[in-house]
């Protein structure tokens, strides 16, 4: 925490309150249409406070018709240094940025833009790496675990492809559509060559590392993602899922004695990933 | 002030800190080149606060070269209601927005502009606006009363403009520049025919507001603008410069026994003037 975070330490750390804003503020925006229901404001000005950084982020509600032009005219705000892309720009900014880095071609979506100095745009996705960021948080790895992720939607193959590169023994790979299925573990073999991944059943049986990335759960009436009799007490069950906090899924999980990592730990690890992206102040 | 702003009575009222920002937040921007050294977003997100709105203003580096681009792109941010303008956009401005309002066009120039819901802006002069309301802040008015005018630049016009519109009972110009003197005594008189409005010295015998419209104060060095041993003790003082806060005239004019008013008043009239032009919630 530098002088100036430390100089209002007395105000409450509310959530979406950044330190008090000056002409000197780098700013950062959320752009989504709609954007009212956004929670990244919040979260951001929270992280950056705690940060200590003389930050902002503001929310920024373009439409997909005024998208090109609002990105030309953000790549020239000389004190901008960050935009968290939102639905439904994810797939669509990525053609107008300069770049985008390794994990955002693979998953074929952009969640965070970086602003050089020059006015060049960097893009990445982080919704995967937030996944691994709070596993390691809270003290988990997958380096050399047997991993099945469950649901290879956009969720599904963000944490798919962050789990492949951290080095787990096997990677099973489960999607009701067989052919979305095949797709992402081509794409997964592709990018990890040396990896052992399949597709396979929902079977949890033997898993040490189980993820639901569908959204089952959300409604009182889904079914469980996985059989919750075959999990291993042994086995770490993670969820993406943030509504229900905790989903029956981990629940279940729990009551077997399982560790449980619920959908709010990854996003909290997504907003210190990009804060890092970003170049914001220094992980408190 | 709302329940939402008392919800937060709890946290410190420092300048700068707005409301917790959400998605919803309504946004504002002050538009600069360069822009680390404007106070604006602290005066104005106090503003926001005390009037209890989830509504933030952040800094906006816009070079001449992007500004064109920039205004088409605000245009289209859909949770934006207003732009702030400073140097050196406030003339450049004017062709690139839909409307200029009465007191924009006589000063010719634009320092906060309004977005309207079908993205149409709208620009308007409060530096003369934000003079008066500083002055009934503290119970002045200026109706009926001999006013004398020092400096004719950009504050002068806006003051005299402002003055003017009151009803003041004569109206007296200096500037040092005859034929700069010439043009604000015209345009005066075109806007208001009835108004007795002269070019005359900058003596303040007899004046009942005399207003130093010019730099004179701002350096040790400065002459006066006006000869203090000639304002009527009765008379109200008013400064425009900011720094020193009480400037050597307001210092005489005090030990005269006269009222005065300092150049940061003017500055906090304007905020209110802009944030009720802006829509931000209701005044404290």
């Amino acid at each position: 925490m530098n002088d100036k975070a430390q100089a209002f330490h007395d105000i409450p750390d509310i959530p979406g309150l950044p330190l008090p804003l000056s002409g000197e503020t780098r700013l950062h925006v959320i752009v989504g249409d709609p954007i009212a229901q956004a929670g990244s404001p919040r979260l951001f000005n929270q992280a950056f406070r705690r940060r200590g950084a003389n930050a902002v982020l503001v929310p920024l509600h373009v439409t997909p018709e005024h998208l090109p032009q609002a990105l030309a005219a953000l790549r020239h705000f000389g004190n901008l240094d960050g935009i968290v892309v939102t639905v439904p720009h994810k797939i669509s900014v990525m053609e107008l940025i300069d770049e985008v880095q390794d994990s955002g071609r693979r998953i074929g979506a952009v969640n965070a833009i970086r602003r050089l100095p020059d006015g060049r745009l960097v893009g990445d996705n982080f919704d995967g790496k937030g996944c691994i960021r709070g596993l390691a948080q809270a003290g988990h790895g997958v380096r050399g675990k047997s991993v099945l992720i469950v649901g290879g939607g956009g969720a599904g193959r963000a944490v798919a492809h962050a789990m492949a590169d951290e080095g787990p023994s096997r990677l099973r790979l489960f999607d009701i559509d067989p052919q979305r299925q095949a797709e992402l573990v081509a794409s997964l073999s592709r990018a990890q060559p040396g990896l052992a991944v399949e597709a396979g059943t929902a079977d949890p049986e033997g898993f040490e590392v189980v993820v639901n990335c569908t959204p089952l759960g959300m409604r009182p009436s889904d079914p469980y993602p996985v059989d919750p009799a075959r999990l291993s007490p042994s086995a770490l069950v993670v969820d993406v899922i943030l509504k229900p906090v905790v989903s029956p899924l981990l629940e279940a999980a729990a009551q077997r004695g399982c560790a449980t990592q619920p959908g709010i730990r990854m996003l909290e690890g997504q907003v210190e990933a990009i804060c890092d992206f970003f170049g914001v102040g220094t992980p408190a």
